[in-house]
């Protein structure tokens, strides 16, 4: 039986490459090979902060895009050879909760995330995907292998962000956190069609491409209290949404004090620790407010790649600003994934085209 | 200049009779009497626990049906003489808010809600309704003066609360707290096609109507943890939506134990005390689960009424059941305030039909 | 290879009993065997109208209730034995129409539905079902096999009408249109909280049974202009929402005629014949009037099968009215399918159920 | 008692300049004088078309910022002297439609549209605004007053057909008709995410524009049929949404025949003439197929035009590419009417700004 080499999460706060067997395809899947790869924070979560327990040889990623090397005899759409975008939530596409609307949780919360947390991830020379012709989807000619990984989850991760937050004409919004995910949330919220856009983080880098992407007005937490900030520069009045990507459960106390009635809180932010997330009763209306806070995990499958592509291949987002580490070999994955755990000042976001 | 008589608060804690001059009234604007009035939780929130602080001689009462006494020179729909419900919001309809759907919070948070807060109440001789054109509504001959005061607020609250849900056809839906609000949401949840109906209260007067109104279970929370008994008799799958009627600040931590990933929790319940509420982190999904939480006070105005009215035309909705207590005189009315803030077992709503 | 037998359209105008294979299961799917079902207008039209042109030997039907037989290797949630609902429409979930939430149009429009039209029906001793998973659900004991058959088609399609034309509490609603689809329809408005409800039907059974089922006013076309009569009845104030369930293509045109600007026109009639459909341009408010037209067919599925029992369990509905011809054997069918052929008065829905 | 000059309908085909008296303001309302002002296409139908019926002395216009002259004794949030913006459509916010979430029909199909149909519009010296609290905006010093005239109806109608289409990321959208509220549409439909946009039109100066807001495909009808256009650009892919802004009652079955199932048609194009619209059965799923058919009116009112500014005032939309005729005189008002009303090859909108 076929080997493959990968990088795997050994235990908690160790990694290491290993050599594990190829995966088997079921009829309705697909086995890949990565054309290009990117870590990401929550790989970082995964080891070592322990978010979601201990696993063993547990091979990492779930950004990728891929050429398809195998598919099950019932795969209609996709054959050996075709490049593909990878989506980082593959879900269970006949599971009730996905007929409901929430595929991102089919068979259970959160279950559609299959990467690297209940099977192996994109980090090695071949990965298995699920349900093949529910998620696959075909890269367009126009997209480079390197920007198509940013499809896998900081696009859509983004983008839902600034859909829950149900963005409308000439709203103003504050996106908290700007980091990758962050920053496609700007990039979202202003092709939703926003008018006033508050960025808030502190790293040069980022703030310079969440004004690229959009955004009209910087705030820095190192600066002060952000509530106090945002309430300052828009003379007191609400902000018509809060999206939340980056930083603690503290940023929903925040949320709910700049926001109006009738505004949404909208979080796409990992909760990595804490116990309870706390709501400001007199903020919050003593109930009655109707101040909607919601959040979610970005849903996957083909139909979300294939629009989110058109999203590129029309030019309405230039993902290439996210890219600011490249590498070219297989091997770099393991310095790609120390960076983002570091996170050096000048990081967005590093990846491996693999040029093979 | 006239004068009139009304129950009033006379500061914390104390009510009492007191005379006042009759309202003017505005080029938009109704003078009212009341053919019906009850008295509601919420003056007992504003009297004895000082929801929103101190008042002094403030006419109490936001629920009635009346009689229209005069109208403003601008009054197009209404003359005097016309039966009227009066609904417990009245919004200003040209705010801003207001066109973005949040009448409610016309002109800032909650101030659509005028009665016995920003102005007298209907608990009074004559009272004063702002922009009576989209504030009143006919009263159809079908319904009686006693069952209209329940439009003002306990249909409107208790439905809100299954809009807020989005109850659908088949659904399982907790709603916790059956005073007259929860027992209306009970009624809304069923009219709104649920399925499975928990109703969860002790008092057994109000367990005999929410099975009245289609509930099909009971849960006490003096028979223990009410998450674990609503898990043991779903086998532990998940409910659809939770709708909070009742109880203080914990029913939150409660419903997101219980309710389904892309689930939603709704609260009707003006929240009187406690600085935060509290949502379980790890039951929220991480951050990621798709729960919703909302809240809101019921929509105001006129459109409201008037379709609520047609549910209780047409027989879909009997309030007869809420009105445990029935006065005809004008001074028993301090006796149905009272009755609502002692809360004899037999009680739900208290209601004023003045018979001259 | 094992034969069962079947009630086949044999071409044009011409059924007949034929023996064919035993369908082979592949690995998602299930073979059934009927319990209960039931023929529908739809087989007359494929039938005797040439709806969705020529068939040899193609066994009609898709309504029934059953028990598993068989399934494939990665079928999870169903084993030979167990009591199911088979959803007229059985959608392949992974399709990017399915995850764009219009599932009935998988792989392109209405081809979710699949029984009696791109493939054998149910009216044979077994019949094959596509992703069993996602197309089968349990049949809850509170349900004969008989009533369940009733959600196969009549109970989604009507609901469906009432969920595309988004009725709310209050709301009059207009149901053109009361054989069995219709009544659903009905039903359905009332569990979605209507107010006033006009049913509009010649034959006195339907009246009945629409009047049980909440209806509150009956409009004959026999009796004149249905346009004329609900603007008398409604004193010409124009109606929420029109559902159409009968008739041909003049219905549009009354019913625009009918609803409010904002209204909704939501039609889940199947179309046999014209070429278009005519909206009048001056009641459709010179094209800005807000008035939506809408139709689609239901939505199959598990998801949508298992809340729609919930329905039944909970005593929400009664389906038994509909099932006014009752037989016991298989070979009855053919009579059942006359039945609905040449529609006698008192008939709404025959039903099989097969006592074996 | 004080008069103005206006440019009147003065009966069928006929324009002038009369003399009236300056209209009297009620307690809600305010009097404005304009500081720009533009002719529309509809002001063409209702002189020469005879859209709305004759009319005698109606002075004509419904696009204008101003600065308010003088305000009634209940409007509270402007005053004489503020700069605003004037939408085309004034709701009366009372009325039940508007509660129910369409003011464009307050009171009545279009009902919210009064300047130049039922009262006098824009193009005096001093015209009156109803509700002046809820249907004037603070116009923001950013906007200068000739590009704050296109928010009056432009931005809010093209913006409103992308809304009413339900634009998605990603989505592909057909805008047939190019004049300035369809490229008003085609900017909508790329602020709100859009993917692959065709504009369909013939005029040069159109096409150009519609490319710099974002259109990706040009589609000319005089190259032959759109719809075939379309499929053979899409390689026989249904579109995803169809705006409709131009052209007559032919459009709703090219855009039907060009939709996706689940699409939608959405009309924003005033329908002057014929008796029906046409939907093709087939190409509809026999009425099966969830394409969804709706058309409507701008919402006018303060919220809509605060929000629109907020696109302008943060540089995601740049109207000045439509205002290809300027001028400074009102007398020059005359010639830029014809000018709409001739419409040359290289015009899109005149628009006069008042200089003194």
């Amino acid at each position: 039986m076929a080997t493959m080499k990968g990088l795997a999460m050994l235990g908690f706060d160790k990694i290491g490459w290993i050599e594990k067997e190829v995966p088997e395809v079921g009829p309705n899947d697909a086995l890949c090979r990565p054309l290009a790869i990117s870590p990401c924070t929550s790989d970082v979560h995964t080891v070592w902060e322990h978010a979601i327990g201990d696993r063993h040889d547990l091979i990492l990623g779930h950004e990728a895009s891929a050429e398809v090397v195998e598919v099950g005899s019932l795969v209609k759409d996709f054959k050996p050879g075709d490049r593909v975008i990878i989506p980082a939530i593959t879900p269970d596409w006949e599971a009730v909760e996905s007929q409901a609307g929430f595929s991102q949780h089919s068979y259970g919360m959160l279950n559609g995330w299959k990467f690297s947390n209940s099977k192996d991830g994109t980090f090695a020379e071949y990965f298995h995907v699920n349900q093949a012709d529910g998620n696959l989807a075909h890269l367009p000619d126009e997209i480079s292998a390197a920007d198509a990984v940013m499809l896998s989850d900081m696009v859509p991760t983004g983008f839902h962000g600034a859909n829950l937050a149900e963005v409308a004409y000439g709203e103003t919004v504050v996106v908290i956190g700007i980091g990758p995910v962050g920053l496609m949330a700007v990039a979202g919220t202003v092709l939703r069609g926003a008018g006033r856009v508050y960025a808030v983080g502190s790293r040069k880098r980022c703030q310079e491409v969440a004004l690229a992407y959009g955004a009209t007005d910087l705030v820095n937490y190192k600066d002060g209290d952000i509530v106090e900030q945002v309430k300052e520069a828009q003379h007191g009045k609400p902000v018509d949404k809060v999206i939340l990507a980056g930083g603690g459960l503290e940023t929903f106390d925040q949320a709910v004090r700049m926001v109006r009635p009738g505004g949404i809180v909208a979080n796409i932010n990992y909760l990595g620790t804490g116990e309870y997330i706390q709501i400001p009763r007199v903020e919050w209306g003593l109930g009655m407010g109707h101040i909607r806070i919601v959040g979610g995990l970005m849903p996957g499958g083909r139909k979300n790649m294939e629009y989110l592509a058109q999203v590129l291949v029309n030019k309405r987002l230039d993902v290439g600003r996210l890219l600011t580490h490249r590498f070219s070999r297989f091997e770099d994955l393991e310095e790609g994934l120390l960076l983002m755990k570091d996170k050096p000042r000048d990081l967005i976001k590093p990846v491996i085209e693999l040029t093979s």
